[in-house]
């Protein structure tokens, strides 16, 4: 069946005491709506614009859910099929924080970049144009605790996967941690590059639906998903160019690739800094191009070119 | 001009005191063949058979080139086009080394698989079928260098890159170490998947074409490249299967996705473990989805389905 009556009292935080908002059977579908990462907080902040401080009555990353699954258990597979995933605000935004994001030590001043989101991509200026490809950075089970855990950092559970393919048409595979499953999605993106290297995608509002499937006795150690489709489909036409860092950690390569982008951003489209910075966690994709010719690997940042004008 | 006469004695370690075996200019076309890593060592070698030990008569890597650039300097680019890869023998092979690879450490047994290449495509028996994208793994100009260096580590020179999306059509731009730029290039490749993770691809022999530019004063950190359109035109029609990693470290994080991704090439499709890892090294995909949401990254591993017959 279908359930458009969630009750959408959002909640917060990782914890098996929070209320249930809904129970459902396996196959059914849920809709639901939910606020951006900041609750709202950075929506009248224009570009360039000082960043509101956290507030005790907006709390972060609100969360749909929890929603129980009729007869789910710890040692199951919930599969979250998306059916749905739509901005429910005509603009997004993508913030820095110093400290924070991969390249939080060369930026040393918080920066917010706003999106007028219209239809089917959003401009930066004249320079790029992005694709909307609506996803939520948040789909998880609830882990196996009382004692609240933050919503920032994913777990075997999934959570926080900020992973830019879970649009419409794909599914998610869950390992089931506490009975009932307790399923909560949030963090709504408009649109992110593999690695949201500055710590934020284009986060925005928005309204979902899914379709929620139990799979007993079949024992994950971590989240999974398939996709329908190509994963680029239509962004990629006119090729990419491509940045690469080379060293022996993986994290040390990903930031020079990505300086390395946002060196090419400035130098071939007038980009400032921390705007091709911006536009690198929105539309470029961070590859493990090969991790075995010891010492050096390598990470290679993708920008499709058919996203500058 | 189109040269088909380069000297094709390989060489096979960086030094700046290889003797050129050409001399070309800017804009023009170099013809070359070149033999696999192991130099043609593993020719006789059938799946799951006995590998010989390195013979100093057969030395590992071989290259072709030193190519001299005319004009080329330090603080100069140089843009390689690829404009051939083909190969010349109709197999090649994949092959993991205990200590080596992603995963050294869970696979204790040395082990090759040898792969019947027909056309567009090779077999793994009738489970997995893989597209045949064939690319130099070795794309490098010489570091500044007289001791002789290994080739196996890539470096801000480029080389080693195993970059997979370097095929027909893309262009790699090496910045410029010493006069005369001494391109080489070898390590052909069949089919690889982002990561390469059981340190081999498809390795064979192969003739290539490439037309070498040179960029005057404009410096860049390191390689980079251009593709000429879509990454993985049809090879992604079925879309993906995908397995994740969480962790606090990339490295762990791509281990956990292989892992998770060799446990389901097992449980779907029967694979053996070092089946299943050498299909991963052939044609899975490590993608960064994110690495900002602390103190856990999430690395993922993508098969494509329409490989899985």
């Amino acid at each position: 069946m279908t359930h458009h009556d969630l009750d959408e009292t959002p909640h917060h935080l990782w914890t098996t005491t929070h209320e249930p908002r809904l129970e459902i059977a396996s196959g059914d579908t849920v809709s639901f709506a939910v606020e951006d990462a900041v609750n709202g907080r950075y929506d009248d902040v224009p570009t360039g614009g000082a960043m509101p401080l956290s507030d005790p009555a907006r709390p972060a990353y609100p969360l749909a859910g929890p929603i129980l699954v009729a007869g789910a258990q710890p040692g199951d597979v919930l599969e979250v099929e998306i059916l749905e995933a739509a901005g429910t605000k005509g603009f997004g935004w993508t913030s820095m924080v110093p400290g924070e994001g991969l390249l939080g030590d060369d930026f040393a001043e918080p920066y917010l970049y706003r999106w007028e989101i219209d239809g089917d991509h959003t401009d930066m200026g004249d320079v790029a144009r992005v694709p909307i490809r609506p996803f939520f950075g948040v789909v998880g089970v609830c882990p196996d605790t009382v004692d609240p855990l933050p919503v920032m950092p994913p777990g075997h559970f999934g959570g926080n996967l900020d992973c830019r393919d879970l649009v419409v048409g794909s599914s998610v595979f869950l390992p089931v941690q506490v009975d009932g499953a307790r399923l909560a999605l949030g963090d709504p993106h408009a649109a992110q590059g593999d690695g949201e290297v500055c710590v934020s995608a284009i986060e925005w509002a928005a309204r979902g639906t899914v379709r929620v499937r139990l799979h007993q006795g079949r024992r994950i150690p971590g989240p999974r998903f398939r996709t329908p489709g190509p994963l680029r489909a239509g962004i990629e036409d006119a090729g990419y160019y491509a940045t690469t860092g080379i060293a022996p950690s993986l994290m040390d390569a990903a930031k020079d690739a990505v300086r390395a982008m946002i060196d090419h951003l400035g130098h071939t489209y007038g980009l400032e800094p921390r705007d091709a910075y911006v536009l690198c966690s929105v539309a470029v994709d961070l590859k493990i191009s090969e991790v075995v010719d010891a010492p050096n690997w390598v990470v290679s940042a993708y920008l499709p070119l058919s996203v500058m004008r």
